[in-house]
């Protein structure tokens, strides 16, 4: 028989409620050893005396003792009984409690991001619209009928029926020319720019990017080693000429053909071409984010730049978090056949795939028809909130904004007009509670251009004119100070 | 009055089904441009002649010609009419048709991925046994009553909601001591391993990684053009003596202590205290990987590393992905709250933050207690699934497999002990039509360790001792074949 030891002066806790004996005992006993209070060496009685001791059943004791013995805390030998090992005697980790502040990228510093959206937050799409309840229905049907294969779904390009779906879409409504084996569904945009450079740049590729131009595409590029060439945008969108004479050897140039980010300029047909031609000589790569490019509202939406590609240059992209809403994250690639498998090879270290769900019902969605039928309904409301919206400016802040006449997507720029940065007027906007983007956020190097941009789509005629009153106090009181200093 | 041209010997295709007058004749006029038919230079009849011509309103012709000229196509100039310009004639891209050939990182070359599973794929959960009608009813109340700050959500930590509960459910499954400010939510392992080299490590930062060991891990250090130094695995987990000896002074370690990946092993106390002061005094972290933690057998699950840390070293990361399905793709990290900032400002720029429905869903599916009696169920069916596994091994295979005494996790190494490749065992498995994983997938630099992976969690009892006939079979031939050579 094993020599008995007397019980060590153990006080175990209260069992909390809902905590098993188990649980509860390996806690205590845990515990014990990592403060200190059973020390290395120490001798526990056994496990039959223990179970008597605290009123358990002897093979809760063997359960933890065994448990506790796997990790290494408790040591036993048949004869010797068990003693608390020698390594063990350490304090549990004492844990800080924590108030996060949260950041965002440099050029969104003290930028209001959650929350309600009060006007003119930017592209920010009316959710108040989206039908929630057929997406409700279809995501219920979709689950309750998900087969074992939709359930292991690890297709890294993304649910073959959705990419076709969206094959389809493309074509009708983008003017896109490709097949579901050119797609691959990401979470958005960002996370298409961060896997195209990565996959498809070098360290120290150059590569051109619209000045003003989206941020976030310069934060891919710039974490992808990739040296970012700033390239002014005209009126007509992204100069091929300054592009030219800046990196002639740039290995892709980046580019918002449909809605320039955050100008609003259409890329016409002559600068298509022209860019397409450096593309080719080049042999260089375009991306083309065509993030909002189904918002047009006069005349049909401007077929996508890839259309007119005849040398497999162009990269599209696009997402469903501007059209739905935010917190989808389904976006999408369009890659020239040869681009497809570095691609997909890379995309196996970035996330390995998608979330089967929202793909399923994003794929219903589209073939059901919902998506179209959205599309076409938020386009002509978008058109008439901008509609007042211009009026609004014209009639109110004349000689301070400027709206250019652009009939596009769920922002538009207003240029200042009375000589005030716009980082001011933002701020005397916020002052104000009215929500805007300075334009110099989005610049690389240029000065020249100051401005506002401004969220028209997720806010009612009434939100529009209330706003555009209290804007038009922030900017005249600006002016005013002016004058006066 | 303009001067009135004759038309162009201009023939337009018929409509078709489901294509609005407009779009078909944008898409002809365009078409025709671009191909040549109709020629730079080429006047086109007045809008109302056309239109009647072609039996249109002349609305639908204005809107057309306006579109063409925005795009450059189209010139117009009042009194002199309609004419194609000069830098539109380019024939449209011509699209190859296109196969892909999806590509897997190397060390999957040649495995079966998708299609329904087959004994022994590995980490495959049993998917018919999950509740998916509760799923399907939390995801449709969930999206019925999302809030517009729900379909807004664009917080880069994760759902506040999910989050809380998370912390909940660790400290209580897990051990791991944490508030819901110190975890990032992302869409696996895969992500946060990606995330935490690119937002903690330097390119050219050495890291111990286990070997073998998940060559996911190595693939996302790798591709942050951090360092990777291969550590052998002995029975404790990885070697401390041995990493110090190859990288004293490395910036991390990636560590799978509750079960590794693919030995099994659980690290045990002496290791863990041994791997924290070599993390304290290099002022190193580890990168607890704790991919299936939940799946012990035998006693309680081992806390995790994270529970003993008290310098704030250890970043832990698990998933849902393992535990649940894999395509619902949501899984987290728990940081040191000095680590945090930078990683969430580094995430920005990857994919900006995660879907907001299987947060919610997965938040109310924790909160309502269906994990817990979903983990505990399975629970008791993977361990008398790995029991069956075990058996059929020792009968059938006694002197050619071995599997170590190990409880816990979704898969289980089997050591082969009859001279033969792993290789060559998977192949003459894949003959048969048995799944495995050879363990030299897994390995960096070390050859002394051959083995097959083999899956259970997902098969029941007939479809286990089926296959263990058929592993029988194939293994036996191939020892047979060996002797006689």
């Amino acid at each position: 028989m094993p020599k008995r030891v007397s019980p060590p002066e153990l006080t175990l806790r209260q069992r909390p409620k809902g905590t098993t004996l188990t649980r509860w005992l390996y806690d205590e006993l845990r515990g014990a050893i990592a403060d200190g209070r059973l020390r290395a060496g120490t001798r526990l009685p056994a496990s039959r005396d223990f179970a008597q001791h605290y009123k358990l059943s002897r093979g809760t004791v063997v359960t933890v003792f065994e448990q506790l013995e796997i990790e290494g805390f408790l040591r036993t030998k048949v004869g010797a009984g068990t003693w608390v090992s020698n390594t063990a005697e350490r304090p549990l980790a004492r844990r800080q409690t924590f108030d996060a502040s949260r950041k965002l990228p440099s050029p969104m510093g003290g930028l209001k991001r959650d929350g309600p959206a009060h006007p003119f937050r930017c592209y920010e799409p009316a959710v108040d619209q989206f039908p929630r309840h057929i997406w409700a229905r279809l995501a219920s049907r979709r689950m309750r009928g998900a087969s074992a294969d939709f359930l292991s779904e690890r297709d890294a390009q993304g649910h073959k029926p959705l990419r076709d779906a969206l094959a389809n879409y493309l074509a009708v409504s983008r003017g896109v020319k490709c097949s579901a084996d050119q797609i691959v569904i990401t979470s958005g945009v960002q996370q298409a720019l961060d896997l195209v450079a990565r996959a498809l740049l070098k360290r120290g590729d150059s590569i051109w990017m619209e000045d003003p131009g989206y941020f976030g595409a310069v934060t891919a590029f710039r974490n992808a080693g990739v040296n970012v060439v700033p390239v002014p945008v005209d009126e007509q969108g992204i100069s091929v000429t300054s592009g030219r004479k800046r990196a002639r050897n740039a290995k892709a140039a980046y580019l918002t053909p449909a809605h320039q980010f955050p100008l609003g300029v259409m890329m016409p047909a002559e600068r298509r071409l022209a860019i397409l031609d450096w593309a080719r000589e080049a042999g260089a790569f375009l991306i083309e984010d065509d993030y909002d490019g189904e918002y047009r509202f006069e005349g049909s939406p401007a077929p996508c730049l890839q259309s007119l590609d005849r040398n497999d240059s162009v990269i599209l992209m696009g997402t469903f978090n501007k059209i739905l809403f935010s917190s989808l994250r389904v976006g999408y690639i369009v890659l020239p056949p040869a681009l497809l498998d570095p691609v997909l090879a890379f995309r196996f270290g970035l996330d390995q795939n998608s979330v089967a769900l929202e793909q399923g019902v994003l794929c219903d969605f589209i073939v059901e028809g919902h998506l179209g039928r959205y599309v076409r309904r938020t386009r002509e409301l978008y058109g008439a909130r901008l509609a007042v919206l211009q009026e609004e400016i014209r009639r109110r802040l004349g000689g301070l904004l400027e709206v250019p006449p652009i009939q596009a997507g769920l922002s538009t720029v207003a240029y200042l007009r009375n000589g005030v940065a716009s980082r001011r007027a933002e701020s005397a906007a916020a002052s104000y509670g009215v929500e805007t983007m300075a334009i110099d956020r989005f610049r690389i190097e240029r000065k020249d251009v100051e401005g506002l941009l401004l969220g028209f789509a997720a806010f009612d005629e009434r939100q529009i004119r209330k706003a555009a009153e209290k804007l038009e106090a922030a900017l005249t009181g600006l002016q005013a100070r002016r004058e006066t200093a």
